[in-house]
């Protein structure tokens, strides 16, 4: 530390001058973050409250490098006097529960809507309601050095349809040229893991890319839960602490941990021989610490429960996977929940194999990443999803990934995604997660390697099948004029019953006697 | 976004719910980076000032996974006043100007004692002197909800030595068992690219590990400059004419840009048709995005100059290399001051040969990277270098890396390091920079051909001075024999010729004639 000019700087000012790590690094990588943390909101607006989603996103050229994004959802609104601070002020927001959801840090959107105006000079416009007798819609900027909004016009008007959701619109600067593949790589992704989703998207070129809901069915929105004691710090407790009425210690454990009751609170704290009847608000420093190290280390706490995530389900997924890539075989499993550091995770995953999937090049995989679901298109090699696919003994499984048609889909949904960066490009090297991953991969490799047994044990029968059907006829024909009687057999039964076996084992529905 | 309850929370909260982007993903690397920050801000405290620094490190294990850290510097030290903020409040410091120094955000010390607090109770205890009569102590906890420093204890004592510097202590959860070998690493590549400091650092052991200056020439530090206008964006200019005093568009250019007079300023604004006689104050916005995008794509500004920039120099780098290898060979270079998007940068490198440089095993190799002198020990293979390193034919350069004992060092100094994570871990793969640390490399790469051809010649002509010595006065003997004469011709002038040759070779100092 040094003895010259120290000033404080807003959190805006903090995010505004070290963009990159929010992925905002250039303006190709800009475009794509803006538009994937305008549509994660939209989603997150709609999909949290059980709405199937209808998010419309359309980019306008505006020469110059400048476009003008417009991102359209039927999500639950915002009020009207939250609006300025949800769309305009740095570190306000509402995801700072525990449970999923695809915002870490509700500060995506709010960097977007900041490039815009550090880099178009724009302002954003939005327009929202909650589906009362009012809509309304506002301008605003930030003010960075301050981190506060600054609100340039607001009107309100009637809303006689009770249309509910929110419209947002601005402008940033952007190469959407360069941008475009990730783009609509995002878009295609996205519309995978949400078969209940209509996207529509409408690009500066006016092409329409639109992806229509397949089902009506949606994954159970995520609840909100207390903390797991094994994912707690000395903060933590003491902020529950300040904030809990209860008065003995045995009382607090139950009431604001996840799953700690009564009985398990007072074994607990017998455990640790912290008296279960002290008041939490006389801990010493020294019997906090106690008390924390005690939670990570008991090993008698019911594993975090899975009530917290949303995860898609084995039934979407596949109808999502088979929607888009039409394959001859899909395998898909979900693990049961898993924890680290008291954050609860479930992996799901998939394996498809032919159809429109292709070959991949040398050096590289189909592999699709989601975490709560957002598609990860950026550092795959980096991923832990990726650790795991190398590590696989994939001979083992009949895969050869580098002549087969083979696409792998791993899907994290947590309370906190182990990301490395704001940018959530992709996922740290958890052993727990690394270990459900794997799990989960294996589990559908044996079902692909089944397929695959089952399509050579088709193809050997298809194969004696065709002899018997070309010589059977000629046999019995010979047999007939050898044996000197006029009528054949029936060789048609005999080709019928192989036929049919041909098609059992093909469908897997045969079973051979032992 | 959604209707559901939404809140504000301080930098220090969010820093605190997401401490992995800062380098905090679990113990291990806790320990690492916290006393990685603490070092950092001592050296930076002495070494902006010239002050040759003397830095003493000691860890102390109090058991329970708990350590005590005392970093102790010679440097410019903290005002009394200051204190607390420079400690204790997140997003609050002196780190906020454009020129190198190690620090990006000022964050790295404060989330070290926030990661101190949160894990291990602890108040961090700060002693400092700017080296006037007093000295001051300070005993601080952050107030994480609300990001204010509280005050515990403060004490002024007398400073009859008129000691200046600075000595934080405070306690962490950490495992420091197997963060040891990136800690011991840490200090061993610090100290080669500093040979001017004194480190010590006594570890949990007791063991002490003692890095002695072997010179007092230091880089000239660092200055501060205005931004260049290829770098700026419409925030960046809109605070600047808000605090400017300048009346016409000409002042206000010349006044505020780093390489703009007068007479480039009047030039840029009449090719972007803007009156340089206007008042920056009445600019109209749609005026102000052409004068940033103007300055962007403006080709006659002087690129920026390197005074802000405080390289190691080839003398230093190479006196660092020579003590900590010893090797047969090194070549070192700098290049001349290069810009990424407005930002100016230094990129040094050397390459050493033989000595106690050992041959690297199958896909390793020795790269030793820093940014602004911190060595960075994580992500190798995402790293540019690294990139550049795996991209040259080294055989061009009679090099096999896979055989031969080489060991690469890279240096980057820029006023902003384009880093990927808060967590400081390697360099994005940015094109300007990846052009100059390939020069660089090849660079010292054909002197390093030049000393391995060299020394090729020097064995094939030691190989012949052996022959000679054997033989010549064998030859010598039989010619005199033969001859009948007494007196043998004077052999050791002709091979004493031989030897000095030889010697020449191998030292490079003899060139051959054409």
């Amino acid at each position: 530390m040094s003895g010259e000019k120290f000033r404080s700087i807003s959190a805006a000012d903090f995010f505004y001058k070290n963009k990159e790590i929010a992925g905002f690094d250039n303006s190709v990588r800009a475009t794509y973050t803006i538009m994937r943390e305008l549509i994660e909101n939209a989603l997150d607006a709609c999909e949290q409250y059980s709405i199937p989603p209808e998010v419309r996103v359309k980019l306008i050229d505006e020469g110059n490098s400048i476009y003008k994004l417009k991102v359209e959802d039927n999500g639950i609104g915002v009020p009207y006097e939250q609006v300025p601070y949800a769309f305009a002020q740095i570190l306000f927001g509402s995801k700072y529960t525990l449970r999923q959801s695809r915002g870490i840090f509700g500060l995506g959107g709010k960097m977007a809507i900041l490039y815009g105006q550090i880099t178009a000079h724009s302002t954003v416009k939005v327009t929202s309601s909650t589906g009362g007798f009012e809509k309304y819609s506002y301008e605003l900027n930030i003010n960075i050095q301050e981190n506060r909004p600054v609100i340039r016009k607001k009107e309100v008007m009637p809303n006689p349809g009770r249309w509910r959701g929110t419209i947002v619109q601005f402008s940033f600067e952007g190469d959407y040229i360069r941008a475009k593949p990730k783009v609509v790589e995002y878009f295609k992704q996205t519309s995978i893991l949400l078969p209940y989703a209509n996207l529509l998207y409408v690009d500066p070129d006016g092409v329409l890319y639109r992806f229509d809901r397949i089902t009506d069915v949606m994954p159970k929105p995520a609840e909100e839960v207390q903390p797991h004691p094994h994912g707690i710090d000395v903060e933590g407790v003491q902020r529950m602490i300040n904030a809990s009425r209860s008065s003995t210690m045995q009382d607090f454990m139950a009431n604001n941990f996840h799953r700690v009751g009564v009985a398990t609170a007072l074994n607990f704290l017998k455990s640790i021989k912290i008296d279960p009847q002290a008041n939490p608000k006389t801990l010493q420093s020294k019997e906090l610490l106690t008390l924390v190290s005690g939670m990570k280390d008991y090993d008698q706490f019911q594993p975090p429960d899975a009530q917290c995530l949303s995860p898609i389900g084995t039934d979407l997924l596949k109808a999502g996977i088979m929607r888009e890539f039409k394959p001859e075989f899909v395998a898909v499993t979900q693990r049961g929940a898993s924890a680290y550091s008291g954050y609860p995770f479930i992996v799901e995953s998939a394996i498809a194999y032919g159809g429109d999937i292709p070959i991949a090049p040398p050096d590289e995989m189909s592999v699709f990443r989601y975490a709560n679901k957002i598609p990860l298109l950026y550092d795959l090699h980096s991923d832990v999803a990726m650790k795991v696919i190398k590590k696989i003994n994939w001979q083992r499984y009949r895969l050869d990934l580098s002549t087969m048609p083979v696409a792998f889909f791993i899907h994290i949904c947590a309370t906190k995604v182990p990301y490395k960066t704001v940018g959530k490009e992709y996922i740290a090297d958890r052993p727990e997660v690394e270990y459900e991953i794997e799990w989960a991969l294996k589990t559908c490799a044996r079902e692909v390697k089944m397929h695959l047994a089952r399509k050579e044990k088709a193809s050997i029968v298809q194969r004696r099948l065709t002899v018997f059907e070309k010589y059977l006829p000629l046999i019995s024909q010979f047999a007939t004029e050898l044996a000197g009687v006029e009528k054949q057999p029936n060789v048609e039964k005999v080709l019928k019953r192989l036929q049919t076996h041909a098609k059992e084992v093909e469908q897997g529905s045969f079973v051979e006697a032992k």
